[in-house]
């Protein structure tokens, strides 16, 4: 790859996907989103892929034939070896080829890799962990995510499923999670959580204007912007039930970094990427208290993302150039971007 | 070093020491152990690990010439660098300049680690983790210890505290902690936490044999001979107090699975020492339950010490030859053994 080259990072979320197409630098040369539409099933949802694709090459000008690899961050479990997505339950999607169907049109090799893991990758990469040896990264969202680096690199484990820090166990008799355990810290701290809390606590009496925001919005739903309208607002609901979500995102965070001693422990997702420092506080001071060794704790840096909803395009970025260099070492005659992509419509 | 070299590993304990001299290929070609007596404070206890080093070099008669390193794994925490225990609670010691008193007097490279930690990478390097690239060791004795292996090497984090497992909460609000907080591991399930629950359970009126066997050893404590004994009688007191513990132990692995995705957890500690699978078995079945991806999950092996109390010292030889490799590369002038070791007392 010369100095010159392009890779695509692609967050796919359950709402809405994100491209971008970053440079040797990790520099965004342009980017470009649009909506997921899950319910318009994998293919429809791969064509809009492939369009977004389009239009960001397009977007590009001549830089378009710079473009040499594209990665994308999927929100569940990936083979990237089969280039399979196993299960993506936001999506609905299990056992899609996506790396080949993308590849087919777009002449790209294409790499695919968990969107939080990813994302922690970008912030390792590029963001608030550059340099870090050990470093965890703690998002949250409908779920809780995460990922590990260690060494330097991004720690998979012996089956590739490490870094499922939203399952550690804080409450054992707690709120029955998704997953079917009770009191993980997904049952206790992600959005949904703190939705299900403030219905409960709406719902024993309790005063708020949570409902009537989440109708304004048009979508039922506890999203970042109703949690930050009702924080503006003092609503009491909303106060009580971000603590209670703050306290346990301590204790995870405390946990962790009892056993991994990491030098940066970063909170992301839609929360904290719109509270910022505001929901990352309280959370910090929980985990400072619960370190075991307080000695240099605020070496155990806990911040907020910086890149933002950058983190998943940029680290997928990352990831392509790695593999692209790895691919390249042991298969030089690995596809490049074609001259044949099609022409963007309307 | 040549392939006749050998290295002494020395596991301080808070009531016994046991020292192991070990050769490249990890056979302990002697070993030798006496009491600790904590009690005679700091001077007293390195007299007797001196005196304890020179009987082992003394039963190694000629091969005692081939000594090159020593490596003590304290119970507390080191300054390697320094040489110094920082702090061992159950020695009282605080400040020690334990490798440089060693050295001085045996001749030979001293290096300090921590004695749990020694212990995983004994099991790793010799154990049941050989060949694993992500381990994870609980000690479940007077407190919980633990370390952590990955990439293949013992991974100690940005402060060099990682591994602290048993400070990891588990119950919000449960038990105080030695450390001082709530529901940690180590207040739900160390000996020291048996004791305390059995002994609640006997006040309020449960029948047991503990007390007396207890009083039978004469140290008016749960040993792990105490309660295997206790077991072997039935004792129903013993029965669900190890139960309860098993249960906390084995949402620790689970907690430590989901992040880690470790291919070993080894449960080490005189506990698993003595009862080995009657320990593990329920902690395994615990843990495997609170696997959030539970395909191949016998892949994450979770087994009983197979080293028993040689763990530490042949964890503490790996070290001192590694440290030995690493230290005669930089420095080719290193120290050997000397020929002036005094003779032993009877």
């Amino acid at each position: 790859m010369g100095d010159n080259s392009l890779v695509i990072g692609f967050d796919l979320g359950g709402t809405k996907m994100h491209a971008a197409a970053v440079d040797a630098q990790g520099h965004v040369v342009h980017s470009e989103r649009q909506k997921t539409v899950a319910t318009d099933g994998a293919d429809g949802v791969i064509d809009r892929m492939i369009g977004l694709c389009v239009r960001l090459r397009h977007e590009l000008g001549p830089r378009g034939d710079d473009l040499r690899a594209l990665c994308v961050g999927v929100p569940g479990g990936v083979d990237d070896e089969r280039g399979m997505v196993d299960t993506a339950p936001n999506l609905g999607w299990s056992n899609v080829p996506l790396a080949a169907r993308l590849s087919k049109v777009l002449g790209l090799p294409v790499f695919l890799d968990n969107d939080v893991r990813v994302a922690v990758l970008g912030e390792h990469a590029y963001g608030v962990g550059k340099g870090a040896r050990t470093m965890v990264g703690i998002f949250v969202g409908t779920g809780v995510g995460g990922g590990i680096i260690v060494g330097g690199h991004a720690h998979h484990g012996g089956r590739g499923v490490a870094g499922e820090i939203g399952h550690m166990t804080l409450l054992p008799h707690g709120p029955r999670c998704g997953c079917g355990k009770r009191g993980c810290v997904e049952a206790l701290a992600s959005r949904t959580a703190m939705e299900r809390e403030a219905r409960k606590l709406i719902k024993n009496g309790w005063e708020s204007r949570i409902l009537k925001l989440m109708k304004k919005e048009g979508r039922d739903t506890l999203t970042s912007s109703v949690i930050e309208k009702a924080l503006d607002l003092d609503d009491e609901v909303m106060t009580k039930v971000l603590k209670d979500a703050q306290y346990y995102l301590g204790l995870l965070a405390g946990n962790l970094a009892n056993v991994l001693d990491p030098e940066v422990i970063v909170i992301g997702g839609g929360v904290a990427e719109r509270l910022g420092e505001r929901f990352v506080e309280p959370i910090r001071n929980h985990a400072y208290k619960h370190f075991l060794v307080q000695r240099d704790r605020e070496k155990v840096r806990i911040v907020a993302t910086e890149l933002k909803d950058l983190a998943a395009p940029l680290g997928a970025a990352f990831i392509a150039r790695q593999r692209l260099l790895g691919r390249l070492d042991s298969a030089p005659g690995a596809r490049h971007g074609t001259a044949s992509w099609p022409v963007p419509s309307a």
